[in-house]
Protein backbone atom coordinates (compact mmCIF):
# COMPACT_ATOMS: atom_id res chain seq x y z
CA UNK A 1 0.00 0.00 0.00
CA UNK A 2 2.19 2.71 -1.22
CA UNK A 3 0.48 5.89 0.78
CA UNK A 4 1.21 4.09 3.65
CA UNK A 5 4.98 2.93 3.00
CA UNK A 6 5.83 6.43 2.02
CA UNK A 7 4.04 7.64 5.60
CA UNK A 8 6.61 5.25 7.09
CA UNK A 9 9.27 7.06 4.87
CA UNK A 10 8.57 10.23 5.38
CA UNK A 11 7.04 9.97 9.48
CA UNK A 12 8.53 6.40 10.65
CA UNK A 13 11.71 6.41 12.75
CA UNK A 14 14.30 3.49 13.06
CA UNK A 15 15.05 3.22 17.10
CA UNK A 16 17.16 0.74 18.81
CA UNK A 17 16.58 -2.47 18.24
CA UNK A 18 15.31 -2.47 14.79
CA UNK A 19 11.94 -0.80 16.34
CA UNK A 20 10.20 0.46 13.28
CA UNK A 21 8.56 3.76 15.33
CA UNK A 22 5.36 4.66 13.97
CA UNK A 23 3.74 6.52 16.82
CA UNK A 24 3.24 9.56 14.87
CA UNK A 25 0.42 8.44 12.95
CA UNK A 26 -0.57 4.60 13.87
CA UNK A 27 0.29 3.90 17.82
CA UNK A 28 -0.15 6.51 19.85
CA UNK A 29 -1.24 9.46 17.99
CA UNK A 30 -3.78 8.46 15.23
CA UNK A 31 -4.55 9.46 11.59
CA UNK A 32 -7.51 8.79 11.64
CA UNK A 33 -7.53 9.77 7.54
CA UNK A 34 -4.60 7.09 6.75
CA UNK A 35 -6.76 4.55 9.38
CA UNK A 36 -9.28 4.82 6.60
CA UNK A 37 -7.22 4.23 3.46
CA UNK A 38 -6.04 1.40 5.52
CA UNK A 39 -9.21 -0.24 6.49
CA UNK A 40 -10.75 0.52 2.99
CA UNK A 41 -7.33 -2.05 1.85
CA UNK A 42 -8.40 -4.73 4.09
CA UNK A 43 -11.57 -4.67 2.48
CA UNK A 44 -10.28 -5.07 -1.20
CA UNK A 45 -7.83 -7.32 0.59
CA UNK A 46 -10.33 -9.62 1.63
CA UNK A 47 -13.38 -8.69 -0.64
CA UNK A 48 -13.80 -12.59 -1.74
CA UNK A 49 -13.81 -13.82 2.23
CA UNK A 50 -17.24 -14.00 4.05
CA UNK A 51 -16.08 -11.96 7.35
CA UNK A 52 -18.53 -12.21 10.49
CA UNK A 53 -16.23 -10.30 13.31
CA UNK A 54 -12.63 -9.00 13.58
CA UNK A 55 -10.59 -9.82 16.12
CA UNK A 56 -7.90 -7.80 17.58
CA UNK A 57 -6.24 -7.10 20.35
CA UNK A 58 -5.23 -4.24 23.59
CA UNK A 59 -3.86 -1.78 22.47
CA UNK A 60 -2.59 -0.71 19.45
CA UNK A 61 -4.98 -2.59 17.34
CA UNK A 62 -8.59 -1.65 18.30
CA UNK A 63 -8.22 1.35 16.40
CA UNK A 64 -7.34 -0.22 13.01
CA UNK A 65 -9.79 -2.81 13.92
CA UNK A 66 -13.38 -0.53 14.11
CA UNK A 67 -12.40 1.86 11.57
CA UNK A 68 -11.45 -1.54 8.91
CA UNK A 69 -15.08 -2.73 10.60
CA UNK A 70 -16.98 -0.22 9.27
CA UNK A 71 -15.81 -1.55 5.61
CA UNK A 72 -16.41 -5.08 6.76
CA UNK A 73 -20.05 -4.09 8.08
CA UNK A 74 -18.98 -6.33 11.20
CA UNK A 75 -18.53 -6.23 15.17
CA UNK A 76 -14.47 -5.95 16.39
CA UNK A 77 -13.87 -8.03 19.86
CA UNK A 78 -10.79 -7.21 21.81
CA UNK A 79 -8.36 -9.74 23.03
CA UNK A 80 -7.78 -8.04 26.50
CA UNK A 81 -4.10 -8.56 27.80
CA UNK A 82 -4.94 -7.51 31.72
CA UNK A 83 -7.08 -8.95 34.17
CA UNK A 84 -10.25 -7.02 34.83
CA UNK A 85 -13.24 -7.88 37.12
CA UNK A 86 -15.18 -6.88 34.62
CA UNK A 87 -14.45 -9.58 32.38
CA UNK A 88 -16.85 -12.84 32.34
CA UNK A 89 -15.37 -15.90 33.78
CA UNK A 90 -15.40 -18.24 31.34
CA UNK A 91 -12.64 -16.87 28.45
CA UNK A 92 -10.87 -18.29 25.74
CA UNK A 93 -6.96 -17.87 26.65
CA UNK A 94 -3.81 -17.93 25.45
CA UNK A 95 0.06 -17.41 26.49
CA UNK A 96 1.36 -15.01 24.51
CA UNK A 97 5.43 -13.88 25.14
CA UNK A 98 6.37 -10.63 24.19
CA UNK A 99 10.01 -9.71 22.98
CA UNK A 100 9.84 -6.38 23.31
CA UNK A 101 8.66 -6.38 27.22
CA UNK A 102 10.57 -9.95 27.84
CA UNK A 103 7.46 -11.36 29.11
CA UNK A 104 4.32 -13.97 29.16
CA UNK A 105 0.92 -12.46 29.51
CA UNK A 106 -2.47 -14.02 29.02
CA UNK A 107 -4.84 -12.78 26.96
CA UNK A 108 -8.63 -13.35 27.08
CA UNK A 109 -11.90 -13.22 25.02
CA UNK A 110 -14.33 -13.75 26.84
CA UNK A 111 -16.57 -17.21 25.71
CA UNK A 112 -19.94 -15.29 24.54
CA UNK A 113 -18.61 -12.89 22.09
CA UNK A 114 -17.04 -15.84 19.83
CA UNK A 115 -19.39 -18.45 18.51
CA UNK A 116 -18.78 -21.65 17.12
CA UNK A 117 -18.61 -21.28 13.48
CA UNK A 118 -18.02 -17.73 13.01
CA UNK A 119 -15.25 -16.48 10.48
CA UNK A 120 -12.96 -14.53 12.08
CA UNK A 121 -10.56 -12.06 10.58
CA UNK A 122 -7.72 -10.69 12.59
CA UNK A 123 -6.26 -7.79 12.49
CA UNK A 124 -3.29 -5.72 14.09
CA UNK A 125 -0.60 -3.11 13.78
CA UNK A 126 2.66 -4.89 13.72
CA UNK A 127 3.62 -8.47 12.64
CA UNK A 128 6.97 -9.37 14.10
CA UNK A 129 7.50 -12.79 16.05
CA UNK A 130 3.78 -13.10 15.19
CA UNK A 131 3.56 -14.20 18.76
CA UNK A 132 0.74 -12.27 19.53
CA UNK A 133 -1.18 -13.31 16.51
CA UNK A 134 -0.29 -16.77 17.12
CA UNK A 135 -2.22 -16.29 20.49
CA UNK A 136 -5.34 -14.68 18.71
CA UNK A 137 -5.26 -18.15 16.49
CA UNK A 138 -5.28 -20.39 19.62
CA UNK A 139 -7.99 -18.48 20.36
CA UNK A 140 -10.09 -19.03 17.51
CA UNK A 141 -9.20 -22.52 17.18
CA UNK A 142 -10.56 -22.74 20.69
CA UNK A 143 -13.96 -21.07 19.93
CA UNK A 144 -14.34 -23.31 16.75
CA UNK A 145 -14.38 -20.50 15.18
CA UNK A 146 -12.68 -20.12 11.10
CA UNK A 147 -10.03 -18.26 10.46
CA UNK A 148 -10.66 -16.41 7.30
CA UNK A 149 -7.32 -14.12 7.24
CA UNK A 150 -5.05 -12.18 8.81
CA UNK A 151 -4.36 -8.07 8.24
CA UNK A 152 -1.17 -6.58 9.43
CA UNK A 153 -0.25 -2.94 8.66
CA UNK A 154 3.05 -3.09 8.76
CA UNK A 155 5.02 -6.91 8.75
CA UNK A 156 8.32 -7.35 9.88
CA UNK A 157 9.40 -9.66 6.89
CA UNK A 158 13.32 -10.06 8.16
CA UNK A 159 11.66 -11.64 11.60
CA UNK A 160 9.75 -15.31 10.97
CA UNK A 161 6.05 -14.69 11.95
CA UNK A 162 5.01 -13.73 8.29
CA UNK A 163 6.73 -16.70 7.30
CA UNK A 164 5.48 -19.06 9.75
CA UNK A 165 1.41 -17.95 8.71
CA UNK A 166 2.02 -18.23 5.61
CA UNK A 167 3.39 -22.02 5.61
CA UNK A 168 0.45 -22.75 7.55
CA UNK A 169 -1.57 -21.91 4.25
CA UNK A 170 -2.75 -18.71 6.36
CA UNK A 171 -4.02 -16.02 4.18
CA UNK A 172 -1.97 -13.23 5.81
CA UNK A 173 -2.42 -9.42 4.16
CA UNK A 174 0.16 -7.32 5.10
CA UNK A 175 0.31 -4.25 4.07
CA UNK A 176 3.61 -2.60 3.90
CA UNK A 177 6.59 -5.11 4.31
CA UNK A 178 9.70 -4.27 5.73
CA UNK A 179 12.46 -6.51 4.29
CA UNK A 180 15.29 -4.75 6.07
CA UNK A 181 16.83 -2.48 7.78
CA UNK A 182 20.12 -0.41 6.75
CA UNK A 183 21.38 2.42 8.37
CA UNK A 184 18.57 3.43 10.31
CA UNK A 185 16.20 3.13 6.95
CA UNK A 186 13.82 0.68 5.94
CA UNK A 187 13.79 -1.00 2.52
CA UNK A 188 10.28 -2.82 1.99
CA UNK A 189 9.77 -5.98 0.11
CA UNK B 1 -28.67 9.58 24.12
CA UNK B 2 -31.89 7.02 23.60
CA UNK B 3 -29.93 4.62 21.53
CA UNK B 4 -27.42 4.19 24.06
CA UNK B 5 -29.73 3.91 27.07
CA UNK B 6 -32.11 1.34 25.60
CA UNK B 7 -28.72 -0.44 24.86
CA UNK B 8 -27.34 -0.30 28.06
CA UNK B 9 -31.10 -1.60 29.27
CA UNK B 10 -31.03 -4.28 26.85
CA UNK B 11 -27.96 -5.23 26.84
CA UNK B 12 -26.19 -4.48 29.90
CA UNK B 13 -26.01 -6.43 32.97
CA UNK B 14 -25.00 -5.15 36.88
CA UNK B 15 -22.32 -6.84 38.45
CA UNK B 16 -21.18 -6.78 42.11
CA UNK B 17 -19.84 -3.26 42.92
CA UNK B 18 -22.25 -1.97 41.01
CA UNK B 19 -20.16 -2.52 38.19
CA UNK B 20 -22.16 -1.20 35.05
CA UNK B 21 -20.92 -4.45 32.88
CA UNK B 22 -21.70 -3.28 29.00
CA UNK B 23 -18.87 -5.43 27.41
CA UNK B 24 -21.47 -6.60 24.84
CA UNK B 25 -21.09 -3.53 22.85
CA UNK B 26 -18.74 -1.01 24.19
CA UNK B 27 -15.50 -2.21 26.23
CA UNK B 28 -14.77 -6.01 24.78
CA UNK B 29 -17.06 -6.67 21.73
CA UNK B 30 -17.55 -3.45 19.90
CA UNK B 31 -20.72 -2.46 17.98
CA UNK B 32 -19.51 -0.13 15.32
CA UNK B 33 -23.02 1.42 14.15
CA UNK B 34 -23.64 2.51 17.85
CA UNK B 35 -20.04 3.73 17.87
CA UNK B 36 -21.40 5.73 14.87
CA UNK B 37 -24.19 7.25 16.52
CA UNK B 38 -21.73 8.03 19.51
CA UNK B 39 -19.51 9.94 17.64
CA UNK B 40 -22.23 11.79 15.63
CA UNK B 41 -23.76 12.88 19.10
CA UNK B 42 -20.24 13.87 20.52
CA UNK B 43 -19.78 16.05 17.42
CA UNK B 44 -23.15 17.32 17.99
CA UNK B 45 -22.84 18.10 21.29
CA UNK B 46 -19.12 20.40 20.53
CA UNK B 47 -20.59 21.56 17.12
CA UNK B 48 -19.79 25.05 18.27
CA UNK B 49 -16.31 24.38 19.80
CA UNK B 50 -13.28 24.40 17.67
CA UNK B 51 -11.29 21.06 18.13
CA UNK B 52 -7.58 20.60 16.80
CA UNK B 53 -7.16 16.52 18.15
CA UNK B 54 -9.23 14.14 20.85
CA UNK B 55 -7.43 12.87 23.60
CA UNK B 56 -8.34 9.55 24.88
CA UNK B 57 -6.76 6.57 27.43
CA UNK B 58 -5.82 3.31 26.38
CA UNK B 59 -7.65 0.55 26.06
CA UNK B 60 -11.42 1.33 25.49
CA UNK B 61 -11.37 4.61 25.12
CA UNK B 62 -9.55 4.12 21.95
CA UNK B 63 -12.48 3.03 19.97
CA UNK B 64 -14.89 5.75 20.67
CA UNK B 65 -12.35 8.24 20.10
CA UNK B 66 -11.31 7.00 16.77
CA UNK B 67 -14.90 6.86 15.45
CA UNK B 68 -15.88 10.29 17.18
CA UNK B 69 -12.73 11.78 15.22
CA UNK B 70 -13.73 10.90 12.23
CA UNK B 71 -16.83 13.35 12.67
CA UNK B 72 -14.38 16.21 14.02
CA UNK B 73 -12.29 15.58 11.08
CA UNK B 74 -8.72 15.48 13.80
CA UNK B 75 -6.19 12.94 15.20
CA UNK B 76 -6.23 11.03 18.26
CA UNK B 77 -3.94 10.45 20.66
CA UNK B 78 -4.24 7.93 23.53
CA UNK B 79 -2.51 8.46 26.58
CA UNK B 80 -0.56 5.06 27.43
CA UNK B 81 -0.97 3.01 30.49
CA UNK B 82 2.05 0.60 30.44
CA UNK B 83 5.29 1.58 29.77
CA UNK B 84 6.93 0.91 26.49
CA UNK B 85 10.22 0.96 24.51
CA UNK B 86 8.35 2.76 21.63
CA UNK B 87 7.42 5.63 23.54
CA UNK B 88 9.38 8.80 23.68
CA UNK B 89 11.29 9.53 26.79
CA UNK B 90 10.00 12.75 26.83
CA UNK B 91 6.42 12.70 27.95
CA UNK B 92 4.12 14.29 30.10
CA UNK B 93 2.86 12.06 32.85
CA UNK B 94 0.26 11.96 35.76
CA UNK B 95 -0.67 9.43 38.30
CA UNK B 96 -3.94 7.78 38.47
CA UNK B 97 -4.96 6.02 41.27
CA UNK B 98 -7.75 2.95 40.05
CA UNK B 99 -10.54 2.32 42.09
CA UNK B 100 -11.04 -0.93 39.88
CA UNK B 101 -7.96 -2.41 40.45
CA UNK B 102 -6.87 -0.95 43.50
CA UNK B 103 -3.17 0.63 42.08
CA UNK B 104 -1.96 3.62 41.27
CA UNK B 105 -0.61 3.84 37.39
CA UNK B 106 1.25 6.36 35.29
CA UNK B 107 -0.10 7.68 32.32
CA UNK B 108 2.04 8.94 29.40
CA UNK B 109 1.92 11.35 26.77
CA UNK B 110 4.43 11.86 24.04
CA UNK B 111 5.17 15.95 24.43
CA UNK B 112 5.37 15.65 20.85
CA UNK B 113 2.04 14.83 20.20
CA UNK B 114 0.65 17.73 22.46
CA UNK B 115 1.70 21.22 21.46
CA UNK B 116 1.05 24.52 23.21
CA UNK B 117 -2.29 26.18 22.55
CA UNK B 118 -4.17 23.14 20.80
CA UNK B 119 -7.53 22.66 21.79
CA UNK B 120 -7.90 19.36 23.10
CA UNK B 121 -11.07 17.44 23.04
CA UNK B 122 -10.87 14.48 25.57
CA UNK B 123 -13.21 11.53 24.90
CA UNK B 124 -13.67 7.88 27.09
CA UNK B 125 -16.07 5.19 27.90
CA UNK B 126 -16.66 5.80 31.69
CA UNK B 127 -16.58 8.47 34.48
CA UNK B 128 -16.92 7.56 37.91
CA UNK B 129 -14.55 8.76 40.45
CA UNK B 130 -12.96 10.79 37.56
CA UNK B 131 -9.42 9.80 38.01
CA UNK B 132 -8.15 8.85 34.58
CA UNK B 133 -10.01 11.91 33.22
CA UNK B 134 -8.18 14.24 36.07
CA UNK B 135 -5.31 12.76 34.80
CA UNK B 136 -5.77 13.57 31.38
CA UNK B 137 -6.48 17.11 32.08
CA UNK B 138 -3.70 17.37 34.15
CA UNK B 139 -1.61 16.39 31.03
CA UNK B 140 -3.44 18.69 29.00
CA UNK B 141 -2.51 21.37 31.07
CA UNK B 142 1.17 20.60 31.54
CA UNK B 143 1.32 21.03 27.76
CA UNK B 144 -0.66 24.23 27.77
CA UNK B 145 -2.75 22.77 25.64
CA UNK B 146 -6.51 24.24 26.15
CA UNK B 147 -9.43 21.90 27.26
CA UNK B 148 -12.40 22.39 24.98
CA UNK B 149 -14.51 19.83 26.44
CA UNK B 150 -14.88 16.31 28.01
CA UNK B 151 -17.29 13.59 26.27
CA UNK B 152 -18.31 10.50 28.25
CA UNK B 153 -20.22 7.54 27.15
CA UNK B 154 -21.53 6.44 30.39
CA UNK B 155 -21.23 8.46 33.76
CA UNK B 156 -22.22 7.23 36.91
CA UNK B 157 -24.04 10.15 38.49
CA UNK B 158 -23.73 8.86 41.94
CA UNK B 159 -20.24 9.06 41.94
CA UNK B 160 -18.18 12.33 42.80
CA UNK B 161 -16.13 12.55 38.90
CA UNK B 162 -19.21 14.35 36.87
CA UNK B 163 -20.29 17.06 39.69
CA UNK B 164 -16.13 17.23 40.19
CA UNK B 165 -16.01 18.74 37.08
CA UNK B 166 -18.62 20.73 36.17
CA UNK B 167 -17.83 22.34 39.41
CA UNK B 168 -14.44 23.87 37.42
CA UNK B 169 -16.67 25.05 34.80
CA UNK B 170 -15.59 22.31 32.72
CA UNK B 171 -17.71 21.42 29.81
CA UNK B 172 -18.63 17.60 30.09
CA UNK B 173 -20.98 16.20 27.82
CA UNK B 174 -21.92 12.41 28.82
CA UNK B 175 -24.39 10.46 26.35
CA UNK B 176 -25.96 8.69 29.32
CA UNK B 177 -25.80 9.34 32.96
CA UNK B 178 -26.91 6.42 35.93
CA UNK B 179 -27.98 8.50 38.46
CA UNK B 180 -28.92 4.83 40.53
CA UNK B 181 -29.16 0.94 40.36
CA UNK B 182 -31.34 -0.53 42.25
CA UNK B 183 -32.00 -3.92 42.27
CA UNK B 184 -29.55 -4.70 39.93
CA UNK B 185 -31.46 -2.00 37.19
CA UNK B 186 -30.07 1.10 36.46
CA UNK B 187 -31.99 4.62 36.43
CA UNK B 188 -31.02 7.32 34.39
CA UNK B 189 -30.83 11.07 35.42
Amino acid sequence: MEALKKRILTDGSIEEGNVIKVDNFLNHQIDIDLLNEIGREFKDRFKSERVDKILTIEASGIAIAVIAAQYFNVPVVFAKKTESKNLDVETYESQVYSYTRDKTYTIRVSKKYLKEGENILIIDDFLANGKAVEGLVEIIDGANCNLVGIGIVIEKGFQKGGDNIREKGIKLESLAIVDKIENHKVLFR
